[in-house]
């Protein structure tokens, strides 16, 4: 179980409101590699994890996407506060706006509600791991999408935090990966599943 | 952010497979109305709530309905260890097992991907309130359903606890709802939204 | 079965095409709380009501929102028609053109087709009321950022008048949700589903 | 408008409840082919259909195919009623029974829950008429390979009825496209699209 | 199986990039009429169908979708090379840039991912090439669209080109469907399904 | 583009139906880790890829996915012939033979339509790589998982043949990815997106 701590992972104070930077940043909280996916996926994978540090690690990385879609969640509220009309229409959030006001909704850039078919937890390890490390790589992607499209330094401050916490988990799960591979025979540590024997 | 702690909210502890207990189970996990589309509805709705007693317990329920994850998710994973193929045909598990083997995936008994498309953050403390009456009433009907078809106690145990805690959840937010009509006209209450006032 | 009438439920005179304004309200037509879904949940929990009354109301309230989805697809054709390619890509309706011309496509203001992940028919009297309750006030909250984001009166006349119609809706399920609960023991009234018994 | 008149358009007297067939008959509720797209698919394309007699029989057909969804609710709703948990158990309905208990629930037989994105309104009077000549074929098929699954001649008698008008509807939709193509220049009458002229 | 050759079927030469124009051609890619879900339609029904010439077809048809599909993703990718920050903005094209970058992805012009609910393989010839014909009268009006919307001759080349094949297509199955008709009782022609007896 | 060469890759002689194999093995047909989702994978990413050498794997191995997906189709064609009324029931076919007969169509084992969701395009060499390293590890556990639950050597001798096939794609990735970081600043291989500089 989870017990809440009433402070954010890394600090979040954007001045200006932005609501071209919140339709992008959007997909990281509900989008096909956004945090939510992040944290359902690790936190599903560990139940069947044979192994007891990785169950732990996906269990850790789980938690911390969780604090990770929190701050995606607390920028997207900071970036939509106080919306006039000719802001909405003017950045195009009508779209959004008219069926979730300025509440968080777990969405994708696109619009598409977030579905669990962007991820896998398929009980076998070395497979999982691997769908983790591509996450990670997809997650990383898509901030630097967001840098390139975003100006605003207390936007991008955040973002960069984010961004490098992708890679430490990338780095981790590349470790577990080397770990789960050392117990299987090194020739043929994808030839069956250590999670049925 | 969360800290995990590494203990159930309620124990969970089952001697006997049954996959066919996990195929409805799994609706709690992942299916329209289950654990995971409530902690995301709660924790993505308190954002943009603007009475900080209603956000807290938001965030108070969203937090225990992951814990209710979890245990749902650890009832899945003891209901399938050890699987044996004769079981797994037996039982009709043979659609599940070949795309998430024993992995715990977040889908509905149904088969479908669990969707964001089942849940409202709709940015008006009144409107996001009813949504989540609502919820726990679909949640309770669902346990309602599950403790009809099952029979084994390990199972049911864990499982009238879940149905108990929705039970709770429900008259909170019923309490939370009375607290923001008061603040409003009482007349008026569904006349506009007060996020946006 | 029903009998088409050949008038509206209230009478749709746009003078002036709208592709912006019919960019958002589409999501009325068949986005997460439109119409189409509002219909679709009422006529087909009466099934499975137990209590006629309400089973009545159901199909009453299910029959008028088939009046509503055909209020709102007029507004659609009316504010869509005799597009220019200039009007088309000043207001970003070629999205939503490419697809589908001017013609009358069930799907959110996202984009996203219509889907009945969006609404509940459970099959408990005391759940499907919520369900009801929850989905006017959700209809009521778009249709208030509808009347945000539109000036011209030709559509606001109609859309408030849609919108009048939720809370009313909305009224009498809160009553029906009364008459169910003073059947069953008072204090239990979430304790069993009377369709089962 | 739609005026409801409480009697089905054939009559539908079920003796005995039978999960299984539900469980196929369902598709021809709210599945890729089924009634609901029917009704939903025609009812959309009638307001850019620039041709009154053909936007006229859109309105007569999308309505009858209101009244076969009713028709197909109401033989969903006899063959599950007093379910035991024993029938449900035997017939494997327990993954609908789950979510939606004995309640009519718009899906396909697959456990998919009713997506538009099965059905299309083109806003092209002679690609709509195609959609909606593959629709009743489509329906047809349906039809027929419920009537090789299903022996109970209580069944069976409204399933032919339903099947005989797709076939009907299906003829007056070839004749709508006779009718249409007749009005253009008949070597190019796929050149260009009318409803945009 | 398949070989490929390394060249377009008709050449594909744009100058000047163009986001746009890209948005919408997408949904050629992978929309709910575009040339991903004709190839899987006509490959997979091609399996089930009884005619030996008519299943010769849809492999035919099939495979040169899987051509016009290269084709439709090289227009894409020229239409999207070397983008600046600007332009992304200034088009609008932020959405698709933050989760594919200039990656070409199988969506709608709406966003929407490919999805097989948008095409059916219903193992019965007639059925089956009634979705054909009206597929490529949808994907007819599609390239109508697109042709009405864009204006650079560097891609209303391959457009008409792609447009053009459809209608051959469109010929061609209607000659499928002749033959097939011919085979079976003139007056019963969607009596029974050829592919069951 | 491609021409179609009238043989399987790998040769397929199943000489006794088996719905049951027919109801897991298809979604390596439509499913979110089988043959459609690769080859819609790799010929999508291929646009993008700036290195040539790779683009032509993605190309080759696009091709050969093709070519598997047609082997699946086939095996599902031999495994669904001349199917009794008793055999469908008996098996569980009947959900998926009542919207598709026999017809081979691209969905999961679940009954899930196949979906794009589950791919990404996401314009960046490393990226696409680590997702096509885990695309292959998928395929292989859904085969590990067919080869548990399937007998028949008739359908064994495909499958064994499709599964070592992902190996060697696996492989052949991994060799890509190590060259396109050489290419890069061997400590900074994620830094930035070599698609865009």
């Amino acid at each position: 179980m989870w017990v809440y701590e009433k402070k954010l992972e890394y600090p979040v104070r954007i001045k200006n409101t932005n609501l071209r930077a919140a339709k992008i940043i959007v997909s990281q909280y509900g989008g096909p590699d956004g945090e939510l996916g992040a944290s359902v996926r690790y936190l599903s994978q560990r139940f069947a994890m044979p192994y007891k540090e990785v169950a732990q690690l996906l269990t850790d990385i789980g938690t911390e996407e969780l604090a990770h879609l929190e701050m995606v969640g607390t920028i997207l509220y900071q970036l939509t506060r106080d919306l006039s009309e000719e802001e909405i229409r003017a950045a195009g959030f009508d779209a959004y706006f008219v069926d979730h006001t300025a509440g968080v909704y777990p969405q994708a850039a696109s619009g598409t509600p977030f579905t669990a078919a962007a991820l896998q937890s398929k009980g076998d390890p070395i497979t999982d791991l691997h769908e983790d490390l591509a996450a990670e790589q997809k997650a990383r992607t898509t901030y630097d999408n967001i840098l390139l499209l975003v100006d605003d330094p207390d936007i991008l401050d955040p973002i960069r935090f984010l961004r490098e916490r992708e890679i430490v988990h990338y780095q981790r799960f590349g470790e577990a990966l080397r770990l789960v591979q050392d117990r299987l025979d090194a020739r043929n540590f994808y030839a069956f599943n250590p999670a049925l024997s």
